[in-house]
């Protein structure tokens, strides 16, 4: 049976400051990256979200990011590979404690922002996230752009990677996204969001933003975590995978 | 044999800013308490730190305190149980996964400054501390101040406790330090503190303020880090440590 | 014609966090009291928050808090005068610039939170915050809880002070708030607050909760800028004051 | 008679963390640039540099950095020109108020680190500061880097400007600094350094690392404030400048 992940960045709420629909958007994916208070989140925010993804059966996550609350860790950083290893190793090492003490196990790593940005063309800062990771539990699964740096930097350490796809962006004819600031960047309509999915999901392709089909692996699917719209159409996208007989399923290590 | 272990604070710099002379002390001590983030030490730090530790075959411990980095941990702050809770485990994983990453291996928690100083007092605090240094491992050793609601607490939950002593400070009847604001707080004769920590060791006791004799558990003494005389000190109490017969050694869990 | 202040707390959002409904709330009151970055607020924030109070002629008032943002400043710290004093001082000049650059001028100094709290009972604390906001700027209004130690070392260092009153709670016979803890801290009814606030600024007095009548002082009353109710009961307030005649009106400092 | 400007960056402690020789490099510079929080510098240490720099009757100047401590300000962060400009309003303000409250006033206005360095090229960047400085008090002189996009935009907005040189670094032929990691950027030659710095002042060039002779305005000359080295090339400058007949002095605003 085929299988894909759909997995939301949660736990970003700080404090009094309430963020996402966590409870709600739970029940519909299944990976939960959970922020390790770098870029939000804090310790009792993160024991929220992680016991709320043990008892919804939902993967854990860490989602590491540049130590910059006030940017919400989407402003790039000119940090060292140096440093960007021992932020990641860190801020897993943070969540697999709370996530132990809740019961939960931290099963994969996704990058936040300004640092997934970064490793997705810098193979330097990739080789230091893919690293870190690997060097704190070498079980652990790497969720990357697909097609980018990090994927390749996870696969050259021997990680367990997973290529992550998004349903309401469009594509370059290389396979990169297309920038935020184009006209054409976003997918406006649910129809085509749902069919970009299923297509790169079923055929292993996407079609670019010139018509052309450019191949492409959809290990995992982006959900956002915020908005009304996020949740319903989380829900009609389960819905067609549904009806495709494509299973929503975490990802699984090799061992 | 008699073993006692020497704790000493470490990894308390910060980005630029360098305190202590950890590279000079740690061949000095059996058990190196090291800051994770919230009152001092960064990721790197942190690095270095416990680097530092496995090559000198030094135990590892967790020195989690206040988020309060300007006022270095030690102001007093109202923190909730289910809070103190939860920075904890947080702070206990990060370095946890430091440790990890280096070949190392988090052994014990000593709780730092104005923590340190709630978890003396309040059962409340303690037990939040105790807990949380459960959930994450029980296998982690709990350090406090002998006779402490710390050391209680660990107990009661089941941990493997080390009991810590004082050179340099003076002794209430009751067991406690005389506060830092009276008068004779502090030892500041180096023969005066070599001696109390023998009798701590040997005899169980130490001679309280008012010349009556307390009795003392002394597990684990606390070695100050900076200073040329702190060194000095160190280097002196391991000698008649040895001379005495007495092993530095970090204490061990029981299982 | 009798005035009084209806001043409330704002531009508490942070980065991507918002709080608070700010822009629903600024037309109701006459003084905005607009958090300086250290337990809410940044500096695009606050240049919204000013720039907003500036365009509906509310007076601008610093709203300085402990440097403890998870806590939201809510949690007591055990600051030195000297660091309360230095960090009042600090943020009043970066709330000051941002006012000064929008076209703006701050009027007044409200503390926030905990920091609010201690100087209510602490005359130590107290005099460091009334010391800091002299010492910038002397024509500064410094509010403070009615009767408080606050209002009483701002009134001893020459200041204009303003006395703060509260519509939705109770108060004990000597004059102090029910601590929230208690049973009858809050008034729940809508009439009993808006009677409680009349009687308050047109007798002098309050009735405690022991049913004796306490004589207070009520220069300005605290709206809450959160939730529906809030805003519902500040329209009401302000419609009960206008059938009384009592103008809405910030204080003026004497010169 | 022809005057220069020794400026010195100052006020980099930060709580525990001792940072730089202020007491002893204070008296050899005629303008110091305090820290202001963000990338160092606390309320409390921001409070006594500005006191030292009014006892040595130095000119104070905000310093104000990107919000990174564990960087120290030196790496290179995606900030909008929205978020650049409200938070050097916020960093003059704090500084502006604790040198208001020790009796002094802030004189100028010096970017800090990588904020300083983006500012040298992109005049986006060096605009939003500017503005930011303008709006905050117009009587403020801008520091920059001889040459670069923030010297021109502080000019075009009306301020008055100071050019900053540097002694021991080696220029290009187009008047910009060598950058670091090329090998012959620094000039380690006591001798070369006063001599470039001397040439700059008197005849307004400096030798390009190709052997050409470029034009270089020399308002200010920047000092370092750290080492022992730092102390004896500043007194050693002093000294060869007070041979040639050139006054060490702050810059005066216009009025």
């Amino acid at each position: 049976m085929r299988t894909v992940d759909l997995n939301c960045d949660m736990g970003e709420s700080y404090g009094v400051y309430h963020l996402g629909r966590d409870s709600d958007i739970m029940p519909l994916v299944s990976a939960a990256n959970i922020a390790c208070g770098f870029h939000a989140g804090d310790p009792l925010t993160m024991q929220t979200s992680v016991r709320m993804a043990v008892q919804h059966k939902v993967a854990i996550g860490a989602h590491p990011g540049y130590p910059d609350l006030v940017g919400f860790g989407r402003r790039s950083l000119a940090a060292t590979p140096e440093e960007v290893y021992a932020m990641v190793v860190y801020q897993v090492g943070a969540i697999s404690a709370v996530a132990s003490a809740a019961g939960g196990r931290v099963r994969h790593v996704k990058p936040h922002g300004a640092l997934y940005n970064t490793a997705t063309q810098s193979m330097e800062i990739a080789k230091a996230i893919a690293t870190a990771v690997r060097d704190v539990d070498d079980s652990l699964i790497l969720y990357g752009l697909s097609g980018s740096a990090l994927v390749t930097a996870g696969r050259t350490l021997g990680l367990v990677t997973a290529s992550e796809v998004f349903a309401d962006r469009t594509y370059q004819p290389d396979g990169s996204l297309t920038p935020r600031r184009h006209e054409h960047a976003l997918i406006r309509t649910e129809d085509t969001a749902v069919l970009q999915v299923l297509q790169m999901i079923e055929e292993g392709t996407v079609r670019a933003v010139d018509g052309t089909f450019v191949r492409i692996q959809a290990d995992t699917v982006c959900i956002h975590g915020d908005g009304v719209h996020a949740l319903e159409f989380a829900t009609r996208l389960r819905s067609a995978l549904g009806h495709r007989g494509i299973a929503v399923r975490a990802p699984e290590a090799s061992r």
